[in-house]
């Protein structure tokens, strides 16, 4: 595989005594690592060390000499724990000088702020000789990119928000420009109702091409499937491997993102669809108890009501001593949609079954149809709201989909 | 500091593919570092590696000569990409040997799932001579702990609660036998409407021994402030740092978590104070969309009702044309509360003041008293939300603390 011989060879380095003592967990790599998985680089490592000026030392040594890139992130700040810019400045003898520039841009952003600018701050605008400034427009330590020995490193500040800030604004036209990969596009296929296990045996099946890479994310209860698809395929070639793999699954694929279509998730799914059609929802929690109404746009939803109680939800409804149960939850919201002026209804009811396992029955209904569903649910409460709250997500989803 | 140089040195490594690429977020890692801070010992380093037999004899290597103690996480599975056990035994020359409980406790596990034991299961009950197998009774796979040439290892499930497991019911106790180090007392400071920085600056106005490890959480919109006494503080000692403590947080502390009382966050805060005093709630949502609702134990939410439309909620409570705000709020909550058999209402109005602030009107109820609140919310939906609910457990506890 000469192809993959050629990959830029990428490590992630985080910094700081938040990350390394576990304060904070580290999303930062996860964000990076995927972004360069998309650029088809190879990831060989991440690597967190403490705010500590002979560790960063080594292991900016260490990483030149294994990597072709380095994406670092924290020890950018103004205090005296911030020692990245230095450490690269000694590990690989590059003396230090001030950028008027990034200290005029620093300036105006504590005016904008109206703040003052402490004198401690301007140790942020020092850069290492020969590095190419990356502004920050979103906080006041600007990020820098420089080659340590062979190694490409970029220095971005720990705050997520101004981190992702620069890597689109620069990092990864900057990378695509130093590093001449053929950007494979990714598909991933949002699905519900079907295990991770089935779904990998399903894909197996198929006759997948060994230069397309398979990946999965578990969710829960939505998984996702992701193939990375070499710049050399197809458009035809690539909508053949869909529909194959929509085919594969059975139905479960609700969304297909990547492929002149975006969609970010369930609720984002719904949404769309909610919007592009017009419609308006009344709804009735129980076993979820609002975790359904928080996931809807405030456009489209216009009233929910929550019973944590079956019990109280059957009195609220007049149907005291009826079996609950599918059955029960359709002649329910059928009624409640014949009384509300919405396009759309939904009802949940649930019965528990053992300590950690519960029956969720679900309908939903417009002025046409119904749908409805049965599912057991088990797990720690946090689980069985989840999951009770996309089982309703997807039942709305099938029901608007086809309009 | 002498007692600093005799900590233990520790380094968190996680392996596999699906960290390595960003697919998953490796919150072992965080889990891991906090629990060995809390034991009092360092932690220099993390690092991830891809599931790739090179790269994980080199890493067990260099952290075998950087560290005491190593805590290790995944490639312990079944699969041809689960590679740990065998490297570890190619890079310190220790040979694989069956282990025939482990074996049996597998075929155990499987049996309860009522599924078939696979060949390819066998061998991850291949341990190294002289290890000391760590029982997985959550999973299939087991653990170890064996020393390489000088730091002594922990293999541990990639799966973070069958890690979780094995870490409480057998590598905490282990490392406390096998490293003589006085643990420290973690005091958390559980703390809401007072900014990260005003926080951080009323600290340092406090006469804090340096020997007492600060450390800031910001959370969203609760703050965490801890406090890591060294062994030798006494009780009444650490009981005037917190009474200090309390104080210069101007009222801002709901809960102190690790001093005899167990408060996770403000939720569990409310639940307990709301079971204690055997209380029920109705609640009246709007901004934060059934998110208060998802955060209240079902024994004592007894019904919520959600507006995301403040004006579907004036027609639905005939409060049409009145001005929204703080002073509506306080009126129909004391209605809503006389017409209820529940122990305490609560209710949001909101007013959008601009594009992206939001005033939130809170009140809350029951039969003698109410309190309320006006608070200004800025930034994307999703954070209102949060910050809106947060807003409305903490005058529903302000409401009962005293009772």
């Amino acid at each position: 595989m000469p192809d993959i011989m050629n990959k830029p060879r990428v490590v992630i380095f985080s910094q700081g005594d938040e990350v390394i003592t576990g304060a904070l967990v580290d999303t930062n790599a996860a964000y990076l690592a995927e972004q360069c998985r998309l650029l088809g680089f190879d990831i060989v490592r991440h690597v967190t060390v403490a705010d500590d000026m002979a560790e960063l030392i080594q292991v900016l040594k260490e990483v030149d000499a294994m990597a072709d890139i380095c994406l670092c992130t924290g020890g950018l700040g103004p205090t005296q724990d911030d020692l990245t810019t230095e450490a690269f400045s000694e590990a690989f003898q590059k003396t230090l000088e001030m950028d008027l520039e990034a200290l005029e841009m620093m300036r105006e952003f504590f005016a904008k702020l109206k703040a003052p600018m402490a004198d401690v701050n301007k140790k942020q605008a020092l850069l290492p000789t020969g590095s190419v400034r990356i502004d920050n427009r979103w906080g006041t330590a600007p990020g820098f990119t420089a080659v340590g020995q062979q190694c490409r490193f970029y220095f971005m500040p720990g705050v997520p928000f101004e981190m992702q800030q620069m890597m689109e604004t620069f990092v990864l036209a900057d990378l695509q420009r130093q590093f001449n990969v053929d950007q494979p596009q990714l598909i991933t296929f949002r699905s519900m109702g079907m295990g991770e296990s089935s779904i990998q045996q399903a894909v197996d099946e198929l006759d997948i091409a060994s230069d397309i890479r398979i990946s999965f994310r578990a969710g829960m209860p939505e998984n996702e499937l992701k193939l990375l698809f070499p710049k050399h395929y197809s458009h035809q070639h690539i909508q053949a491997y869909i529909d194959d793999i929509k085919g594969a699954l059975l139905g479960s694929v609700f969304a297909v993102d990547g492929f002149g279509q975006s969609v970010k998730s369930l609720p984002d799914c719904v949404d769309q669809l909610m919007a592009k059609n017009n419609l308006t929802l009344a709804l009735i929690e129980s076993l979820s108890q609002g975790d359904i109404a928080r996931q809807c746009h405030p456009a489209w939803l216009r009233q929910a009501e929550v019973y944590p109680n079956v019990d109280d939800l059957m009195v609220k409804f007049g149907a005291e001593g009826k079996e609950v149960g599918e059955g029960l939850a359709v002649d329910l919201v059928k009624a409640h949609q014949a009384q509300h002026a919405t396009n759309c209804s939904l009802i949940q009811l649930y019965e528990r079954k053992t300590d950690s396992t519960v029956a969720v029955y679900t309908a939903v209904a417009n002025h046409h149809s119904e749908l409805s569903s049965t599912k057991e649910v088990w797990g720690r409460p946090l689980r069985q709201q989840t999951v009770a709250s996309a089982l309703a997500l997807n039942l709305l989803r099938q029901l608007i989909q086809d309009l």
